[in-house]
């Protein structure tokens, strides 16, 4: 999907723009970059802003008008802050994405335009646009930096190629079983069992009580509080032996207490 | 819950970054900006790049370390390229924006913590982190400039944002908004703060060195693991006291024992 992704600039201003952009295209996996009528060069500026996408700037395209920027494309998406004068079918960034994921993976281009830094894309370039798409901002502060806005949408483009890929996967089996423990990463160890996470609890309960500091026959409050804590971090077995080992530590010195103050009274009592 | 979010960058060390950072958290209608130690001023080139949104960088607070930085967010998210060592939660920013909209609305802070431009985050400091973001990347291009980074980050939160507002909106008492910390239900306590949560760490560092459990010079995977296990918890404030109760009473079993120790030494030597 994303090789038939193009972003259009139109009438870029600032070399520096141009850099940022294609590095935030590369690094949401996007390389089709086609300039309209820049008004600024691909200078050193830019290559240093790109920071090493600068393949992506020198495969630019550079075209004269808007119209052969997008001739070959089946979707055109332009950029607005707001739809004007006539309404225009109008998107978010996630609809765009999801419109793009529909069309691309078939061989149709779709373009992304962005307009000018000062003054975004004129009414003309936006009614060459299939429709438009509006990033929500704050109606005080509206104005995105064009970097940062193609960084949004290609963001965006990236999620639903990705949702693609996991679609087309979807065949072979135990993917939510290598998501984990639905903490996003691989784990280390594996979740604790029901048993083994009661046998923490029971642990640390007659810990409580070795030390003095529960009283077997009190309201259950506290006990009751920490199985809640820890079945909802949802513990691996690793953390459930370093708890336990923890526990075991603080009984054996309950136990050593215990066996002097015995000695002691002992003492006393002779 | 725009409100509640942080943004802090630690260690940055050029000036344009905070500038397009300040404009792209304006865009998306967050204000609070904390620089940890920053390299960089907040210059001409800062202002300019931040393009009118320079009442976010006069009003940034400078700190000196990330623990000033986020001692009060109830909400730590760390942005990584990769989860590292011990596996830590991680999370996608929509993820992220979704958990933030359940905690932020409580009056819990919120803080996205962005690193070093050339090298991120460090372990230490990811490690402080209740959870860890990953911007979907394209793996061979995966580092994305600063200030894009937190326009990703803070594109999403406004877009978790706009979803509450609509579900204040759809008919009668936000729902949404009652229940607590995201476990589904009205909760009793507030969340512990960061600040709450590293004075239990220390307090079971301390109190497993006391019981000779822990040797301080020891490598710290145990307390790392620890740390991990109850910040992805999410510990509210009475589980915070009842732990740090329980603690209090090993080390005075702790302390008993030693007296009793030194009493039998001193009595053996005479």
């Amino acid at each position: 999907m994303l090789d038939n992704i193009l972003i259009v600039m139109v009438n870029t201003t600032h070399s520096g723009n141009i850099g940022a952009a294609a590095r935030a295209m590369k690094n949401m996996g996007i390389s089709r970059l086609v300039l309209v009528d820049p008004k600024a060069d691909i200078n050193e500026e830019a290559l240093q802003r790109s920071s090493r996408a600068d393949d992506i700037l020198h495969q630019a395209r550079t075209v004269a008008t808007l119209e052969e920027a997008i001739a070959d494309c089946g979707l055109v998406v332009g950029t607005s802050a707001r739809s004007r004068y006539i309404p225009w079918p109008l998107m978010t960034p996630r609809q765009c994405a999801a419109k793009a994921a529909e069309v691309a993976p078939h061989n149709n281009q779709v373009a992304l335009v962005f307009g000018r830094e000062s003054s975004g894309l004129t009414n003309d370039e936006l009614h060459l646009c299939h429709a438009h798409v509006h990033i929500p901002t704050d109606e005080n502060f509206s104005s995105l930096n064009v970097s940062q806005a193609i960084q949004v949408l290609c963001y965006e483009m990236r999620l639903a190629a990705l949702e693609l890929d996991k679609a087309a996967a979807v065949d072979q089996p135990a993917e939510a079983a290598e998501e984990g423990h639905g903490w996003g990463v691989d784990w280390d160890y594996e979740l604790a069992s029901h048993g083994e996470l009661n046998g923490l609890l029971q642990h640390m309960e007659q810990t409580m009580v070795d030390i003095d500091f529960l009283d077997p026959n009190t309201p259950k409050q506290l006990m009751s509080r920490m199985r809640r804590l820890y079945q909802r971090a949802g513990m691996d077995k690793m953390e459930i032996n370093m708890m336990r080992g923890m526990l075991a530590a603080v009984q054996r010195q309950a136990n050593a207490l215990k066996a002097l103050q015995g000695a002691d009274s002992d003492g006393d009592s002779h």
